[in-house]
């Protein structure tokens, strides 16, 4: 029943700031024989639930003062904490020191005290904490002996354990790991808006010091490429519909260019109401489709586009997979991925089929992305931006050609530049009917990504005439406008903003082309 | 001389791991009547340097106990550094308290205790400081009243303050923030050590808990995109020779993409030992040269390969930047960056005439990059892999066809393996006499890069025939190895590793090519 690295558990401190369970905890504790020490609103509540708890000013002998700055901070607390059992035995004895074998402490999530929007540079400093990290450093470094809690979910098993005769030293460890790893949060949030903060109390979007923390999901057979080590890591609070927030349900492993082009997929398809399909291959899609029948018809129109590229790709769908669409999907092509906000029971058993392909439920898209930053590494740093939430909507378009785009070239030019933000710089797509029908991608130039466009339609023979054209930013020349018009392009949707504009938008009306400026450029590199 | 934002320092604890500088320092503080408070090693030195410290037990009236474990966790300490002068004044005197007024402490880098060979578990546990960030966290809260010191680098600041009445509000701010970065990154490196300890004493090479910490080079006008914030950020000890580390000494201000670029040029052109000249548009290399006659001549060589792309692009040199090509590249062309590890006087001059080109001085390259993690956003989460720095050598190369390349094109075969490690996947490299002959990038399907090679390369006028081909992957057909035969390439560079390579080397010998397998792939994109 006793192993050597149980822990008995004698003595606690509670003090937190999270209260939930916190007085049925103590209260099991107490019926365990532990005796509580505990300050402030944390007292006051087990006082008032009927426990018998000890003031740590009465445990100390040291009043609390200065507001509470000053109140654990005290040889009796941290020597409690800091004592190894084995050694300082005589020296506790003492110093009238008692060991702490329990600390719980939560801190106060300094972001959520500064995002209120009364908060001023005074209250932020104040609800520093200082006593609680120190307490909270101290017990984890001793975690030899003492277990200490940051966090109500873990309160269950540190009663078990005490039960089957102490808290074991593999809990105690991982106990001890969490709390560097939230006094690191909480120091890192600190200082983030310590530094962030501007002399008219606003703050700058980028703090002077940035810090990350990330919790690994999966470390990765490998990188990239096989020579390179990988792991996947969330951050908190992931959003559910996010690659990171995904369940596979089966397959094998998810690979690093997986989850990459996982990611570019499923932010693509996200940017559709109507049922849609992005097959996604090296980082681009390479078929995208939205249609009002539903997904196995969106489906069969992206895979049409490239179905060289498809095979081999990464499949998202913005509703749940049907086992119609699954069974079709896997008789058809080779698929890495399938990724959707649901994966109906019908579909998991087609599946089943083929067990490599790697099945993915990412939960329901939320209503809009929160903000965020994206991140691109550089050697010796990091550039940081917001992520390209922009979406184009067809009353932001502003027609700037003779002939204003029909209704239907309408739809198929928001289509087309909603795809066109999740192809690589430079980017020209076209597209017919909500379908992608030439995806020109990752050019240098832009004239070779509209050329690779056509090429594409045309091997596939899928007809350029009556097809739109979007490109990622403007386009600096009027060839590219006139090779369009000679491809029988009816229309272009494109950011607008080069110097020859008016050179430009004269090519359109020469051929009858309808255009539109977005204001918006998308370009993803 | 006197403002009301001056704290006068009466009252300093010292104690800092890294002493350089202490006892000078200390000696000043003596000399302006501070009194020293000391403990440990700190103390032994001050005391053996004659300055007279008083040891923080002796202030305390409380002995340092448990091998140092306690000793500075007191209410007289942490109330001397946490006191709010304007309002603790009496319960200060009354509970003896005297006011600390400038801390001075630094942590020994807990990175570098782990990182010692003989380290185990325990040193590093018993190495976690507790009651140095207890105190650096009091004193940086109540950097209304205190200065708190963590860096030798500040002390003369500080110092010349006291003799000007005082330390200022705006010095202790600055320094408060900079210790909360610091005891996050203490906290931080604590809980990757901590997560990453395996049972066998090895670490993960990916942490559990993953932190990263960087600091803001600069603020820009916009990122990738108009819409989109952005801000540059470097890590701490970036390397020379990467665009982290890199001295603007001219131009506009550097863009989102401009940084992104750069990068690329110069990673890519740090590949080579010899005079070198990368040019990058979009995130591509669109020419690489290399050449013995030195840069001048590669950058002419480089630019040939795509002078439409290379308009606007990014220029890199992996040699000092002369006057002759810095004239021949302003004057041929319009050019967003220049970078090379030094720029020479005459270059200078010349590029100051184009006032908006930017141009970067870099430093010398070190011998090889240091192992560094590469990051890649995905919505909610990070995968975190190994820097690319694999290299392939003539001597790895593995000769799979019946001809042996000859030693020309050997030469041609590493040079556009090199080149096509920075092109976007697919990538395909035309390369003869070590300058690109045509660069297929981005593609969803490698026949199309391949495609493009040849496209871009007729549309230029430039000679394939002759020339060598790099993929960054495997051929998974024939096809690909035929058209390129057709083309008139007489050699081929890849990874090898398809299930098809029995039929692609049966191609390429039907044709007289040579082929060699690296046995190393280069996705990246």
């Amino acid at each position: 029943m006793t192993d050597s690295t149980r822990a008995p558990v004698r003595r606690a401190l509670l003090s937190v700031s999270d209260k939930s369970g916190i007085v049925e905890f103590a209260r099991e504790l107490v019926q365990r024989g532990v005796e509580l020490l505990s300050t402030g609103g944390t007292y006051k509540l087990l006082r008032d639930s009927g426990l018998p708890a000890v003031e740590v000013s009465a445990h100390t002998g040291f009043p609390e003062i200065m507001d509470g700055r000053v109140k654990t901070l005290h040889p009796k607390i941290h020597g409690g904490l800091l004592g190894r059992r084995d050694v300082d035995g005589d020296v506790m004895s003492q110093h009238s020191i008692d060991a702490i074998d329990l600390l719980c402490v939560n801190l106060y999530p300094f972001e959520a005290t500064v995002a209120k929007p009364d908060c001023t540079r005074e209250d932020a400093i104040e609800n520093i904490d200082i006593g609680g990290p120190a307490m909270l450093r101290a017990a984890a470094k001793n975690h030899a002996w003492v277990a200490v809690l940051t966090d109500p979910a873990d309160y269950a098993a540190v009663l078990e354990e005490i039960d089957a005769g102490g808290t074991t030293l593999s809990t105690r460890y991982r106990l001890a790991v969490k709390t560097y790893a939230l006094t690191a949060r909480y120091d890192s949030a600190v200082s983030a808006y310590l530094s962030s903060l501007r002399d008219d109390g606003k703050r700058d979007s980028f703090a002077p010091v940035f810090g990350l923390q990330f919790d690994k999901l999966q470390d990765m057979r490998y990188g990239e490429n096989p020579h390179q080590r990988a792991a996947f890591y969330r951050e908190r609070n992931a959003e559910p519909g996010t690659i990171a927030a995904a369940t596979q349900l089966q397959g094998k492993e998810l690979s690093y260019n997986n989850i990459a082009d996982a990611d570019a997929a499923l932010e693509c398809v996200k940017s559709f109401t109507k049922p849609a399909c992005v097959i996604v291959k090296h980082a681009n899609p390479c078929g995208v489709a939205v249609t009002e029948s539903g997904i196995q018809d969106a489906y069969e129109r992206a895979f049409r586009t490239d179905p060289t590229s498809a095979f081999g790709g990464i499949i998202a769908f913005n509703r749940e997979l049907d086992g119609d669409t699954a069974k079709l999907i896997v008789e058809r092509q080779f698929v890495e991925v399938i990724v959707a906000p649901r994966i109906s029971e019908a579909a998991k058993k087609v599946v089943a089929a083929k067990q490599n392909v790697r099945l993915l439920e990412c939960g329901e898209f939320p209503a809009s992305r929160a903000a965020a930053f994206d991140y691109k590494r550089v050697a010796g740093g990091l550039l940081v931006q917001d992520v390209d939430t922009a979406v184009v909507t067809p009353e932001q378009l502003k027609v700037v050609t003779q002939r204003a785009p029909t209704e239907a070239e309408i739809h198929d030019l928001v289509f087309a530049f909603k795809v066109a933000k999740f192809v690589k710089s430079n980017a020209i797509v076209y597209a017919r009917e909500r379908m992608t029908i030439g995806v020109g991608a990752g050019q240098m130039s832009r004239v070779y990504s509209a050329k690779i466009a056509g090429i594409k339609a045309a091997d596939e023979k899928l007809e350029v005439p009556g097809s739109v054209m979007a490109s990622d930013a403007f386009f600096p020349f009027r060839d590219g406008i006139d090779a369009a018009a000679a491809a029988g392009i009816t229309a272009v949707i494109q950011p607008g903003g080069s110097m020859r504009d008016a050179e430009v938008i004269a090519a359109a009306d020469e051929a009858g082309m309808a255009m539109v400026f977005t204001g918006i450029r998308h370009f993803r590199h």
